[in-house]
């Protein structure tokens, strides 16, 4: 399989928040936010691998801006890791100004999705070779997130989460 | 107000088809494709204008191709004339195919949007200048379009239409 | 195939606007009156020829005016004119004055239903025999459009729109 | 106020079954067919009474009849009795065959509103005078079943409720 | 089969009022409630069952109260009584206080299930034991509401309907 | 403020799967899962703080295990430890045989909530005194999660991460 950069599996989804996708206090609603992302995040591994793609985890996701009724989000998925037959996905949420057209960052995400086979069998997936110094240091950091999950999943001792551990030495 | 380009409002939803969103023959229904493509639409024309923007009218959808169920969708929607208030917005509607990536055109559409002030006045908006052949076709296309409505509307007399009826003679 | 009249095909959806079906500013979203329109289109086609219809194209929906929320809309929908398979489809669209009663004239569109058998080909369709004033002027102007789109996909040439052609002389 | 007819508040929802309104088993969901059936009734209480109006109570449903994916759905709702401010709205609920056209009764409902002031306080309803023999047998019952209701909720005595007490006798 | 009791199919769902669950006046819209209420009742019968169920009627649903956008709502379902192969379930719905977490009855209401095979015809269904005195009520006033439907209904002769006939005497 | 429990806080949303929530292979979309542990961790920080509450970010989710259409899913939300205004939500997801009533895991998710006060500035929550020996580990392990969401935010030095730095010791 020939390796992808993240730029093979970059996804785009500009839409507007509509009223019946806010919550009471006239934001929008986070699980609507959370959906999006799952459906940017899926098809972003599914084009990275081209396979069926399952969502494993979520890994992060920090909802640092309100976004106001009437918005126009951007969600920008891209492949940030390759694993055996995983891979982490990163996004970016975006809003943009309507008089000045600025674009602020509201939101970041972090989800893990596995390919499959039809019977859901996990396959492997084509390596990813980062290229812009963001992607290097998403990538970098990607392996550190999968240590931490196998340690507080119990299934890696601390110890051996080299990278990990380093950050504390 | 400076003119601007098509690329300028290019606005892109790539999403998935989700169960809910069919017909009963298990292809994507009608209407949420109009619904997506009235999303995309607007945001291209609120991205031309910079202003509150509502929808004047579907002008054309051509259902071409079903799209069936667990598809990758992307409606990308680009202003492709600005009148004195008024912008025609292009879209053209691709899949694409899990194993190999290519994309394949399903369907396109032509939305019409007023820019209006905040008492729902309409505003002028800036021009488009259009760049690659396409778009300059397109643009061409617009004021026979835009002329035709009129014609049909009543709003203009069929020999002042000259671009239209060139077509004709 | 015994012909038919529009009144055999008329399809009634009278409904609310609720939160859930506005845009920010709080009138009922465009893509939601047309995924409205697209169901009571269909229902009308399906009445016509009693069989599988789908989409082929939204030949043109103005949105004279906005419908605020707690409307009640009424969607009016007759088959205006039947070609080979195809059937074109006129709706008109209401909305009720609370307090007098009184119905006024929003919006109209004209959507087009193919009628296929199970395997998805096209399968002959009744004829339309319209009977008001409305219902002739209709079905003569549908004759039009449709040379129209053939002219405008490149698949007639202009000169042998004979109708529309006689609009320009 | 002027007395009304049921004819004057009829309304009609006719609707597809797409699969986001269904159940696991693949006919109608229930809460979908209730949640019409409000619509339809909130807007047949309006239209007799020219006034807000809200839901009181749902007094019955019977669900006779799966209705499957992808069935016409027809709602129709007329008032069937107008007390002092409250209204009974009898609805009938059918589905038709494709092929065919015949309809078939699949279920029915009576739901009770009441008309109220911007301050939503309870105000007078026009009578309502029956026509057909259908419409003079459920204005009859209306107040039987009315009694019923007080009855059970223990706001009228037994013997007070002449009309149904007579059904035991 | 052995008998059960109505905690055993006490099924919550406590949930939110979002801006998309609302009717045009700012609160819950009727039909939201119910069909929130069909799924809590359709568990609650499962439970019970073991069985896939069906519903077969709504029997009454008082709205008694208006819920607020943003409320906290609870509905909380058990079975009432068990017939041969239908179950009664009865409903109560809060609200609470965000403030001082108290907890007020909004509404209640009662669906009627049929369990029943793979190929949908009924199958029989454990008896229902009440332990509360309020379960008790419940439990008796089933059959008078049982009583009363079949009487309705025209299946069963006014005299014979002993329990609910005694109310009059 | 007095302290509170977990059990003080506990949010049940006991819900079924339809077609209109699943994904293109007929399992729950995880989207809409995500979204409904949004309502249930909103409501059990509100019970908890009794104030206005907004997702600050989801910590992690672990999908474990497909839930096919028609499931009886459980989200059971707990606060599992308090912050100065913001609360740690542990979420347990079930899902329960029909035919047996037995209940497995499924998945398990953790989202942090702040408490605001009607301008949106943060505001002091009670604290958390967890109970059960489970409830203990999961207060345990939340200041460690704490800690590593700072450290890797760079908003505190790994060193003065004790509870997370001992791990790796």
């Amino acid at each position: 399989m020939v390796a992808k950069n993240p730029k093979d599996s970059k996804t785009t989804i500009t839409d507007l928040v509509l009223p019946s996708e806010t919550n009471p206090i006239g934001n929008m609603f986070g699980g609507e936010l959370l959906a999006r992302m799952d459906r940017a995040a899926s098809i972003a591994a599914r084009r990275h691998s081209r396979r069926i793609v399952v969502t494993a985890s979520v890994n992060h996701v920090a909802f640092n801006k309100m976004i106001p009724l009437g918005s126009v989000v951007t969600v920008e998925a891209k492949v940030s890791r390759a694993f055996k037959s995983s891979m982490e996905v990163y996004m970016d949420v975006w809003i943009e100004d309507r008089e000045s057209g600025m674009r602020s960052k509201a939101n970041e995400g972090i989800y893990i999705f596995v390919a499959v086979d039809e019977m859901g069998h996990p396959v492997p997936v084509p390596d990813l070779v980062p290229e812009t110094d963001l992607e290097k240091e998403r990538f970098d950091a990607a392996l550190r997130r999968k240590q931490l999950s196998l340690v507080l999943a119990g299934k890696m001792a601390p110890k051996e989460a080299t990278e990990l551990k380093a950050l504390f030495d």
